[in-house]
């Protein structure tokens, strides 16, 4: 049995490959959802999707967001509608007020659907919808998530790493801002002070999370900071990947990061933002996988191989590394 | 200056001829929000959504719902993913607890977006998006509904009956149901045993309601009780209507409602299923207009018309007999 931390890109990546080593029965992916807002009504954990959409076969290979084809016709509409209307655009939150009424899991992160700043597709949006009725009707996420499993054909196991609201919030020079506000906005560009989880010391990790953490660990090459931060932040994670053999493969290429924010992020936090911070942000990793090129040294196993992914060879090629990593500590 | 009490069809129909008779910028339509509901977290007004479609030259006159040449991907999407997943389809209530939280206006109508059982057009959708996060921004269903007639460069003024929630739900055979479950789900085809407007007591008329009531007032061919009723059912409105030159237009030909199901709610309100019960349904009214080939009679003066609506010269012919009317008592 293997656990697989994931964000929204570099380990959706790694996981296309995860048959090289691994039966999909013997996985569990558990997802950030650090990331998700509520938007115009709606409940998107984009995590969660990529991980849906990847498993399932549909997702949007090129974007690594979204479903392959989909339209857009409703968010064009609201950019017609709001240009024609007079109203603005770019991301607007709810009032300070809304932000902590109504559906508890989206405290925090409640932006209008005006304009709706982020390009969800007309099949992604059903997803949503789906998601957000079934909070609605009662259920958890983790129970949500596991029927959009059913629905996707998922043959791993996809658990969100809390049913409860955990907001990735980021303190920039240009104020306080959820993550998607600062990366689906603002490109990453502001410059940040510091990352907040907030809600995080009092969400409990989702059913099975823990239990998934008694097996062996791979974090995948996702941003450390905002992807696996919010799974580090919930009471007991960081304990129990201290106690099981733990494999992170880095999403560094030296001092570049392999997609997204990650290098300006770990500054923030104070951990060289290269291959050699992760053994700050990670300090409970075993082994660690790193590029061939790369001459970060750690006083851990490490494996070295080619960690750029760009297709399903790539990822097979990555994932045999991890296979060995996690051998050589477990 | 002229008002019209509209439902979704009939009086959208009859609006269609205004300009034989009236400038837009004499018109005022104040619209029915009974049937709204709250659907997978959006806010859907069907009868101002259908002046918003009629009014901007948008409206899918087949159905007379909707946006001509809408796609629905999203709503085909939550029935694929509904059935996948082994979730119901068909109308569902949210829990009875979530009835009375979130947004106000939704009051006693939300249902959920598991297989959205209202087939949503993706242009469409993007109206009640917006609707939707113009609330919750915490603009008033009024101000919402101006911005999106701004949008749709809508001549007349279009108000919404009431910023408050007022809920038609029709007691049943078959139980108690929101009008839209009645007459989507089940095609109008329970008995009824009686209409209740939900909220309708403690509802206010919207800015601007009881000044159009000052106006010589028209009631299209709309259904009575379900979509004229919940007007009548808020405080102060009946009132207005009985100080003001009234005009009914008859929504049936004989013992035949137009469209909808008119003619078993009449009776469900213990009035006559026919033109000789709107005496009854409006005792307000000074002057009808009923078809040529009825042989109603009434107290109060009637115009006779063709009064069947195919085509803009038919609604062009009813305007000239409304007008008619309004010369009569005004």
């Amino acid at each position: 049995m293997v656990t697989f931390l994931s964000g929204g890109t570099g380990t959706p990546k790694l996981l296309d490959g995860a048959a090289a080593a691994f039966s999909p029965e013997e996985i569990t992916v558990v997802a950030n959802t650090g990331d998700d807002i509520e938007l115009g009504g709606l409940f998107v954990s984009p995590d969660v999707d990529t991980l849906l959409f990847q498993g399932g076969g549909v997702l949007d290979r090129e974007t690594w967001w979204g479903i392959d084809g989909d339209t857009h016709r409703t968010n064009s509409a609201l950019l017609d509608i709001a240009s024609a209307a007079g109203l603005p655009d770019g991301p607007q939150y709810l009032p300070a007020e809304k932000q902590t009424e109504g559906r508890d899991l989206a405290r925090w992160r409640r932006f209008s659907g005006v304009a709706e700043f982020m390009t969800i597709g007309d099949r992604d949006r059903a997803v949503h919808i789906t998601r957000t009725s079934l909070l609605d009707e009662g259920h958890t996420l983790s129970e949500a998530t596991q029927r959009l499993a059913d629905a996707f054909g998922l043959t791993v196991d996809l658990l969100p790493m809390s049913d409860d609201p955990v907001a990735s919030l980021v303190h920039t020079e240009q104020g306080l801002m959820h993550f998607q506000e600062y990366w689906v906005a603002h490109r990453g560009e502001p410059s940040v002070d510091t990352v907040e989880f907030r809600g995080s010391s009092n969400a409990d990790p989702a059913p099975g999370v823990l239990e998934a953490l008694d097996e062996a660990v791979v974090i995948g090459p996702s941003n450390p900071v905002t992807s696996i931060g919010p799974m580090l932040a919930l009471p007991g994670v960081a304990d129990a990947l201290s106690q099981t053999p733990v494999v992170a493969v880095s999403p560094f290429l030296g001092d570049d990061a392999f997609s997204g924010p990650a290098g300006d992020l770990m500054a923030a936090v104070n951990a060289d933002p290269s291959t050699e911070g992760l053994a700050t942000a990670y300090p409970f990793a075993d082994a660690f996988v790193i590029d061939e090129g790369d001459d970060a040294a750690f006083d851990r196993p490490t494996v070295r191989t080619d960690i750029g992914i760009d297709s399903r060879e790539d990822a097979a090629r990555v994932i045999r590394a991890v296979e060995d990593a996690i051998d050589r500590v477990n």
